[in-house]
Order: C-alpha cells, then structure tokens, then sequence
C-alpha cells in the first residue's frame, strides 16, 4: 500500500543549484530523492511547497512523497538525517492524507530577507545576508513597505507572466525588524511570483539609499509592468521561513512555527 | 618611523587552526601576519586580545601590529578587507598608542557561547552552534549561573594552571538568553582561564540535563580543583563577541559594540 509523508526540511541554499530537479546538478529535491532511494529501495518523486534558487536558504520548506515502505514518518526523519548532507536536514515529518500536494494546498508562504547594513563585510553572515555598506534610510524602507499589503497585481516585481496564473497576489504581511547592524524584511502572501521578494528587497533599498522614492515604489504597484521593479536582491539574503497549510488536526500551527534556524532571533524578538 | 594600528577583526573560526601562528597551520595570527607583510612588504608581528582554538569565531577580536609603512588606518582596513580571505575581515583600524598590547592592555572579556536545542540537526547553524537534541531544564541552568559572577577561583573549569596567573577571575556577568530553539550563554570578566567559558558551557549542560545538581556546581567553585568540572563544549558554538579597554578618548565605548554577526540578535534583544 502506497502512504504519502510530509517532511519540513531545512537547507543552507549555499552548495544547491536550487530546489528543483534539473540533470547533472546538486539540487535539493535530487538530494532528497536519491537519499530516499537508497533508504526506501525505491526512488519516489518528490514534491517541494515552494521553488527556491541556487544560494535561497530554507528553514521550513515542505516536501512530500508517496512510499510502499512500512517505515513510519519517525525513523524516516531519524534515517535522512542521519543519510543526509550536512547542508540539509529535516526537522519534522508526518504521515499526510494520501496525495498531499505540498505547493497546491499551501494557504500561505513566508519569505524573509537579511541584509547586513554595515561597511566592512562580515565573514559570519558571508552566504548569509547581502551586504550593504552604505546607509539606508529607514523612513523610506517602511513608507514602501506599507504599501505593499493587500491583494495586489505584483507583476512589476517580476520577469515575466508565470504560465496562466496571473500577477495577482494576497500579499498579508510586509515588515522590517532591526537589530544592530541586521535589517530583516519578512513577507507572507498565499503565493509570491518568481523573484518576487527578491526583487522586492531590492527595490526597497534602492528607496533606502534614496535612489527611488516612496511615490515612484508607489506607481510600480499602480501601475504593474513586468520587469520594472528591481534589480534583484542576491539569493543569499533570502530564507523560505515557513508554508502554511489549512488546519488539520495537529500540523497546521506547528508547521508555521517551523521558523528555527538562523535568523530566528531577528524576527521573533 | 614605526606606528602602531589596532583593528577589530571577525572571523568564522571553521577552517582555523585557532588564533596563535602555528608552523605548517592556517591560523588567524598567520593569515594576517601574510597579508599585511603583501600589503605592507614587512611581515609585522601580530598581537592578538585573546587566544581562541581551532573552530572558534570572533565578532570582535582586537589584534593590534607596528609598521614603517604610511598607510593610514582606513586604507589599511580597506586593503585588508579586499586582500582577506573570506572567512576573516577587519571591521574597525585605528591608529594606537605606540606598543598598544590588546591582550594586556584589556580590561575585560565578552564570550559568547551557542547552543541549539532542538531533537533534529539544524544545517544552518552547523559549525555555528552546539546541538542538543534532548531537554533542558533551564531553572537548574539559571540556578548555576547565578553562582558565577563574582572574584573567584575557577580552577574547576580549566585542565591546569597557566604559568604564574594562579586561578582567580572576575566573572563580571554571565547570562542566559533564550529565543525559540536557541540558548545563548554570555560572560564577561578580566581574563579567562584556557577553556574556562567551553568548560563553563558543558557543565552548564550537564545541570540541564539533569545530570549534576546546582549543589555539586556550588562545590566546583568552593572547591577550586583543577580539570573537576566539564566536559568542554565544543568549539564551534563559541564566540569571542568583544575585548574592552580603558577609556582612550574615542575608542573605548565603540570597541564594546562591535558585537554585531551572526548571533547579535540573540544576545542584544
């Protein structure tokens, strides 16, 4: 009998050329797979909540699969973990109803952005946030992030229409947190388009350095053209926090409380 | 004419054979020794404010050298930060007093140490913190802690004694911060014995665990016997933060704050 399992997993996006399968690369989901090939003697598919790029860090990204393995969600974390790369890990796995689609039923996402606003680079956070040396007026950051909640046509923060979906978004929460030298954007929206916090986070510090003015962030929303938002902050800022899924039973709070790792600190003081 | 520069350096302790020059080694001392002797072509001897071993990280390490060279401070650090490998930077230079010695000189110590308690492995803080996977009671951590602060002999907490220094320090601080998976313990005093803050960590775990009673840590510091308490925690959930000096004008306030990296928001909430 075929049982479908659910795992949060945790990554440094550093050594992965990004979540999805692509051939004669590191990815996570191929990681995942041949991991769980050689614990389950076979090779399921697996399917991941949220697609990130080469260098996105995840601390609650959500994966699952289908397996004829009697092995039970416990000794399937306890087996990865221990089969794993050092880079990847899961930090909570349950048996799902049968055919969970991870990306299709997830309510919400939850993106966070690290910059490190100092002079000198900074080897701990190196892989870790994106530097910025010069100063960034707050006032400016928060007056563009208030703009941003609300169901909203995002396409400005974006390349290009994704195939038939639209650019409309929920976007629910846009916030700044500091501390010291850190300066943490965090985003909630049920989806987000491709790049879209990435090339959110730039276009707030570019209003941050002056460059852009709160009115001009203002029109990028008013009025959506696709591509005219950016440039894109690096990969290595961005961190997939948490995905949201509709309350069942035990998973749907803990699941958002899926939020550990290395910026934890920042967003929940 | 020879003039002295001081600088506040950070590194990611991982791939370090700890701070001193060791023959045949990557170390702190010798990686900047051979980077200013390039860029100052002298090789200078580098003093460094505290002595850390292999894997252990500095957000404020103070080393200080003497050099012909009419570089002032800014270009020096400019020139350091392009020529460094990544896992080492300089955030502050100055110009100090001539023979400025920042491990005598030092009136006080910050250590930092890490701890991430959660049942599964994080990748991002791997080589960043210690795990612990199992439960702590933190009312017997506290409980301990409280004990510390104050002109004591912490013999329990080193292997042996250093040549001609006996064993008494002025633990000025030390403290418990808990956010989420993360416990950050925090000390400052005079000096340290060699080990003392690890050794001070691992027994501080051991009471956590259940392991050894506040009482039987009572008796540590009553009855200072050398190598008695420990095990010593790992070193990578260890962080020199800060090295304090006497007031000097405009030094002495700003040294205290570069505390900033990986684990600020934890420990300046």
């Amino acid at each position: 009998m075929s049982r479908t399992f659910a795992l949060v997993i945790e990554y440094d996006g550093t050594d992965f050329a990004g979540s999805q399968l692509q051939p004669n690369a590191r990815t996570v989901q191929g990681v995942l797979e041949e991991t769980l090939a050689g614990l389950l003697g076979q090779a399921p598919r697996v399917r991941l909540a949220g697609r990130t790029d080469s260098g996105v860090h995840a601390l609650g990204q959500v994966a699952a699969f289908e397996t004829e393995s009697a092995l039970g969600a416990e000794a399937i974390m306890r087996a990865l973990n221990a089969l794993l790369p050092e880079d990847l890990a899961v930090g909570r796995a349950w048996r799902a109803e049968a055919g969970f689609d991870p990306r299709r039923q997830a309510l919400s996402r939850v993106y966070r952005y690290v910059i490190y606003n100092r002079r000198e680079r900074s080897p701990l956070w190196r892989g870790r946030a994106w530097h910025i040396p010069g100063s960034l007026e707050r006032e400016a950051v928060e007056e563009c992030l208030a703009q941003l909640p609300g169901r909203r046509d995002f396409a400005s923060f974006s390349a290009s229409q994704p195939a038939g979906k639209g650019s409309v978004r929920d976007l629910r929460r846009a916030e700044l947190r500091q501390q010291g030298d850190l300066l943490c954007l965090e985003f909630e929206a049920n989806a987000f388009l491709p790049h879209q916090v990435r090339r959110t986070a730039g276009a707030l510090v570019e209003a941050g350095r002056g460059r852009l003015t709160p009115l001009a962030f203002q029109g990028f929303l008013e009025h959506p053209v696709y591509n005219s938002a950016g440039p894109a902050a690096p990969p290595e800022g961005l961190y997939l926090v948490a995905v949201r899924y509709p309350a069942d039973g035990e998973n749907s709070e803990d699941l958002f409380a899926e939020s550990g790792g290395i910026v934890q600190g920042l967003a929940r003081p």
